[in-house]
C-alpha cells in the first residue's frame, strides 16, 4: 500500500506510469496568492526531458504540463494544485514491443521485485511505475517548491560532480550556481566536463552506460528548519534522494569522509561577525542535531549506471525459470546522471519547503494574522 | 511540530530527554499472541548500555525496561506496548553541572540549532532530546521489531565495519553473525578488531574521538518487501539510519562505488536452482526498484566522530556573542561507532518490519482469517 | 495546510475547483488483478449528476471520468488510479458572471471563512473547492471501494429517510435495496416518495430550498473490521460523513435516540444459530468498540437545505464592510438530499474498504502468499 | 493496525489498558515556553475521575499524573510531554476475579468484537483498552491543549444538555461556564440538574444505567481555523467525539433538526458592528465550509446508557457457543454522562489545538521569527 506521497505539510501524490496515458500530480500546501503559470514549471522539466542530449535516451517527449487545478488568473488560491503530463511516446506500437519480453528479468530493473510484489497483472510495459518517467512529476512539483523557497531567499542548485570515475574539483557555490548547465553533462568545470563527456560518448559506444554522483547545495536556508529524532532534515532529505530510481548512496557534508576523521578535525567551529553567527568550516553540511545551521547545505548522492544496456546480458524467464539472453533494444540512457541533477534538486527543494512549513506551526490566536 | 514517530503500519513514538526522569515509548502494531517480557528488549538494551567498556561514555546506567501496557500475562494482547526506562544517572547535581555552560555553542553539538528553533526554553541539559540517550528507546522498540521478523526466519546482523580509518575485510555472513559481539570493537575479525581498540585508545589518550562504519545485513528477507516511488525500502532505510544522530551517510550494497562501475559490471545477472531465483552477485544490496530481492540486504552508514572531545576548542556564546574556549568535562564516548551497532540495527528491525506489515494489506471478506 | 486526502491504507487525494478546469483524483491501494474500466465508475457519477431531475440544479454535466494511470488493459497494476473529470459547464462566460459578487458574503456559505483562511486570492468562483462540485471525485473513487467490496460481499445502500420534514417509514433491507432507485427523490416507499416530492416542488416554486436525512447501510460487512481507541470504524465514518458540505449530524444505529434508553433497552443480546453468532436487535449499528459486529452497518446523516435560494437576503460586502442584499442568480438545488445519497454511500464504502486494508495486516514470512 | 494517536499537527498518542501497570500519553506539538506542572493537568483529571457522585462507578482512583518529560523548570522545551498515570485499582485479585467470565459475551460491549479482531490472546479484563479508563490519558493531553488554547483567548466549556430524558433549557454561554460543574450531573440549570439527580438515583436503584447529551462549547475561537474537504474542523470534531466510547451521534449547530427546516430559516445572515463582522444566528455552530465562522462552535454528543448493568442478560459465551445468562459484578456507571463532560471538553480541545497549529503553516524565511 501507499508510497506516492511525499511530505507532511507541502505534500506532492503522483500517479502514472511510463506507457500509460498520462502523469498526474496532486501539489497540497502551497499558500495562496503566489503567481503560478504552466512555463514556471516547464522550465525545470524542459531541464530534466529526455532526447536533449547525445548521451541520454532518444526517447522524445515535450513534456507538456497543464495546471488543472489551483489557481485562478494565473494565482494560486490556496487549494490543490493538478498537474497533468502526457505522454506522448507511448503509441501502442512502442507498447506492444515490450509484450515479448514481458516475462524476462531484466537485470538491475524492478522486473522481478515488481512480478513478486504485484503479480502477473503489474504494469509490465517499460517497468511501469518502476521506470523514471514518474520523476518527471517529481521535478513539476519541485518547481513550485523551488519558486516558493526562492521567495524567502532560499537557492537549490545541483550538478554532476563525477561520471564514469571522473570527479570535479572542488568550487565556490558562485561557480556552480552560474556554470551547472553550461555543458550537457552539467558539470561547472570545463576541462572536467569535456572530459566527462568522452567517457559517456565511449561508453555509449560500448554499448555500456555509466554512474556517477550528483551534488546539491541549497544556499541561504535559514537555521532553525527541521524536526528532531525521527524527521531530523538530514534524515528527510536521505530518504527523498533515496527514493530515486538508481540511487544506492546519499551523504551530507563530509559524509562518508567522517569515518576517518578525529572529533577535532570534524567538528565545525563557530564564530561571529557583524553580530551574526557562523561556522569556519562546513563539515557538517548545514545540518546539527536534524536542523539547518545557517550554512549551505551539501548533499551528495550515489547514481549507479543505468541497467538498460545493449550488451547480452545472461538472464531468466521468470513464468518459465528457464535461462535466457537479453538485450535491450529499447530506448535508453548511456548516462543518466547529468539528467538527475534536477531531479535531485526537487527532491532536495521538496524536502526543504516541507520543512519551512513544518517549523512554521504555532498557535495563533484573533490577534494573529495568519 | 513532530519528530517522535517512526514508521507506518508498526509505529514506535517516543519521549524522554538526557536528563529529564525517563524515557518513554509506545509501540503500536505488535500483533496479539507473541509471547514478551522485559528481558527480551533488555537483552538489546544492555548490548547498547553506556559503562560497558573502556571506549565508551563512563556514564552508568542500568537501562531497565519496564512493559507498561501491551501485555496480559506475558504475551501480547495487540494493544500499544508501553515501555519506559529511568533515566538513573540524571541526579540533580549532574543536571547542574551544566547550567554554566548552557550559553555555549558546543562545538558539532546540536547547541545552537536547537536554541534557534526552541529558544531560550530549550533543555540544555546535554542537549536533552538531541543527546544520543533517546536511541535507548529505539533499540528497545527495535528489539521487539526484531522479535517478530525472527517469527518469519529474517534475521539482522550489524558489525563495525570501519573504525578509525581501519577497515574489516569481506566476511563471509556467517562469520559477522557468529564473531560481531566477540570484542568491545564488533568488529568480528580478530586482528582488525584488534587494531580498532588500539586505535581507539590511542584515541582516548589524546582526548579525541574517532568514527566509523556501520554495516547492517537483514537475513533471509522475502522477495516482495518496499513500495514504490517514495516509500521505496531503500528509501526508508536511508532516512532511519540518517535519523541517528552522528551519521553523515548512508549506503546500500556497492553504495558510491557504483558511481564508477558500467552497467555490465553493476548489474546482478538473476539464475535458477532448485526451481528458486536468486541472483549471481548482490551489487543492488538485496533492494530493487525499492523492493527486496530476497538476496541479503545490506546497509552501511558513515558515523562521524563523537563531537564531545577532551580537548579546548574555540567557540561562541550564543546570547553574548562572545568568543569563548570550551573544553568538554562531562562523560563522552571516544568511539561511539561499537554502540551504535545495535542502534542500527534496531533501526533496520523497524523499517523492515514496517513494511513487511504495509506489504501484506489486502480486502479482506468473511471467508479470510484475519 | 492538507485536507485533500481521505485514507490510510486506501488512499483517495483529490484537486479541482467547481469552475476550474478539472477536477482529478489519485485513488492509492487498489490491488493489482481487478478488472476496472471507465463504466464502472460512470454509473455511480450518474446517479449523482446535476441536471437530471426537477429538484435538482439545472448545471448541466456530462461528468465524464478518464482513467489516466494504474490499469493496464482494462486491469488495475496495483499502481494508483489517477481519474480526471472535466468541468464543462466551467465557461468564460459563466466564471465571469460570479465577479460581481465576489465580495458579497453568501449567507449559509464558505464565502466569509475562505476569505479569512486564503485572503484576497482565494477562488471565489462559486466558491471555488468549497463547492459540492469536488464531491464527484468522492463518488469517483467510492466506486472503486465499492467494486472491492461487492469482491468480498460487501453491499452498500443509500436512500432518503426524511426531506423537507417527510420522513420514511421503517422498511426491511431488501426493499431498501430494489427500490431506493426509483423514484427521483431516492425514498424506497413510493407513498412516502411522491409526498416528498411535492415538498420539494413546492420548495422550488418559493424560491426556497428544503433538507432531510440520509440513511446508508451497509450489509455483509464481516466482524473485526475497525480500528481501537481514536480509529474507531464509526469515528472515521462520523468523519467521512460530516466532512460533506452540508452535513451537520451524523448518527449510528440507534443514534440520538439512545440518549432517552436505560441499558437494558439498549444492550443489544447475542444469540447463536447454525453455530453462528448474531444479534438480535441492532441499536448499535453495526459497530461495538469501533468494530464492526456482523450486524448491518446503518449510519444517518443530516442534511441542512442548501444554502442557495432564489429569495433576497440582507448580508454584507466583506471589503467594505457594507450592508447589501443578495438573491441569488445560478443554478441551484431546492433539494439536494437525493444527489446526497450517492456521495454518502462513496464515503461509507472509502471508510470501509479504508478499514478492510488496515484490519488485513499482519507479519509476513517467506511462506506467506502477499 | 494504528488507533492510538490523534492529530496531526497537536498529536496525541496513547497506551494503557484498564487493569494493565498504567496509562502512558505522549503529546507532540506543545511549543517551548509554556508553564507546565503536574496539577495543571490533574484538575481536569479530578473532573473525570471515578469515585467522586453517587451517580458514578465506585472504583477509587485518584489519578495521579506524572510529567516524565517535556518540560524543564516546570516550563515546556518544545520536547513531546510524556505522561504517566499508574492504575492504582488494577490489583491481581480484581484481575482475576474477571477471569471466569472471559468468554461471556457482555451485551453493549466490545467482547465479542475484540475477540474476533484479536483472538484468545486479547485483553479480557475489563476489555482492556475498550474500557473507558483510557479516556483518563486523553484528558489529560486535552488539559495541556486547554491550556495552550486559552493562551490565545479560547474557552471549552462543556455540560449535560440531557440525561435519561430530562433536557436542560437553552442557557447563555455565560450561565453554561459559570454553572456548569455545581452540581454532579453537571447541568448548569439547578431545577434541571436535580430532576436529573432523582432519575438517575432512580435508574441506579433498578440496576439500571441511563444515557444522555452533552453539549460543548468553544467560546472566542478566531475565525479561520479548519482545512479543506476531508479535513473540515466539524469533521474532525465529528470523528474525535465519535472516538469516545458509548457515542452513538454527533451533531454540530442546529444538528440534525435543519433536516426540516428551509434555507431561508437555516442561513445565518451576517451583519457589521465597530467594523467587525459577526452573523445573527448560528444554526451553522461556529463552522462553514469546515472553518471556523468567529462565532461559538457548539457541538454534542449523544451517550449511550453505560452497558454495565446490575440486571441478569441473556447472552453466549464466544468459546462454547452455548446460551448463558450474565450479571454484572463488577463497578459501573448508572449515569456516566456527566464524567464524560470533560472527555468531551478535551477532545474538542485536541481538534479546536490541532487545525490551530495547521492553520498557522507557512513558507518562514530568514527575517521572519519562527
Amino acid at each position: 500500500m501507499l508510497g506516492n506521497t511525499s511530505g507532511k505539510a507541502f505534500r506532492v501524490t503522483t500517479s502514472g506510469e511510463a506507457f500509460g496515458p498520462a502523469l498526474l500530480g496532486i501539489v497540497e500546501g502551497v499558500p495562496a496568492g503566489v503567481p503560478l503559470v504552466e512555463s514556471d514549471i516547464q522550465y525545470e522539466l524542459d531541464r530534466r526531458r529526455p532526447g536533449q542530449s547525445t548521451i541520454a535516451t532518444p526517447r522524445q517527449e515535450s513534456d507538456s504540463v497543464r495546471i488543472l487545478s489551483g489557481t485562478l488568473d494565473k494565482i494560486t488560491t490556496g487549494a490543490p494544485i493538478g498537474l497533468v503530463i502526457e505522454n506522448e511516446w507511448a503509441t501502442p506500437e512502442r507498447i506492444a514491443a515490450y509484450a515479448d519480453e514481458k516475462d524476462i528479468i531484466k537485470p538491475g530493473h524492478a522486473t522481478y521485485t515488481y512480478f513478486a510484489k504485484y503479480g502477473i497483472h503489474r504494469d509490465w510495459v517499460a517497468d511501469g511505475r518502476a521506470n523514471g518517467r514518474e520523476t518527471a512529476m517529481r521535478v513539476a512539483a519541485g518547481a513550485i517548491a523551488k519558486k516558493l523557497l526562492a521567495s524567502v531567499g532560499v537557492e537549490i542548485v545541483g550538478y554532476t560532480k563525477a561520471l564514469g570515475g571522473i570527479s570535479a574539483p572542488a568550487m565556490p557555490y558562485e561557480t556552480i550556481r552560474e556554470h551547472a548547465d553550461d555543458s550537457q553533462v552539467r558539470c561547472p568545470d570545463a576541462e572536467t566536463a569535456e572530459r566527462m563527456l568522452k567517457r559517456a560518448l565511449a561508453a555509449k559506444k560500448d554499448g555500456e552506460s555509466i554512474g556517477g554522483i550528483v551534488e546539491v547545495i541549497a544556499h541561504n536556508v535559514p537555521v532553525g528548519w527541521g524536526e528532531p529524532v525521527y524527521d531530523k532534515l538530514d534524515a528527510n532529505l536521505a530518504r527523498a534522494l533515496m527514493s530515486i530510481g538508481s540511487v544506492k548512496g546519499v551523504e551530507i557534508g563530509s559524509g562518508f569522509a567522517v569515518a576517518a576523521m578525529v572529533g577535532s578535525e570534524n567538528n565545525d567551529l563557530p564564530c561571529v561577525e557583524d553580530d551574526h553567527i557562523s561556522f569556519r568550516t562546513n563539515h557538517a553540511g548545514g545540518i546539527l542535531g536534524g536542523i539547518s545551521t545557517g550554512e549551505d547545505i551539501v548533499v551528495r548522492m550515489a547514481v549507479k549506471p543505468t541497467p538498460t544496456i545493449a550488451k547480452e546480458q545472461e538472464t531468466v524467464d521468470m513464468v518459465t525459470k528457464q535461462s535466457v539472453t537479453f538485450r535491450c533494444k529499447t530506448a535508453t540512457d548511456s548516462a543518466i546522471v547529468p539528467r538527475m541533477v534536477p531531479i535531485a534538486e526537487a527532491m532536495v527543494a521538496l524536502t526543504l519547503i516541507d520543512h519551512a512549513m513544518l517549523a512554521s506551526t504555532k498557535v495563533a490566536g484573533k490577534d494573529d494574522k495568519q
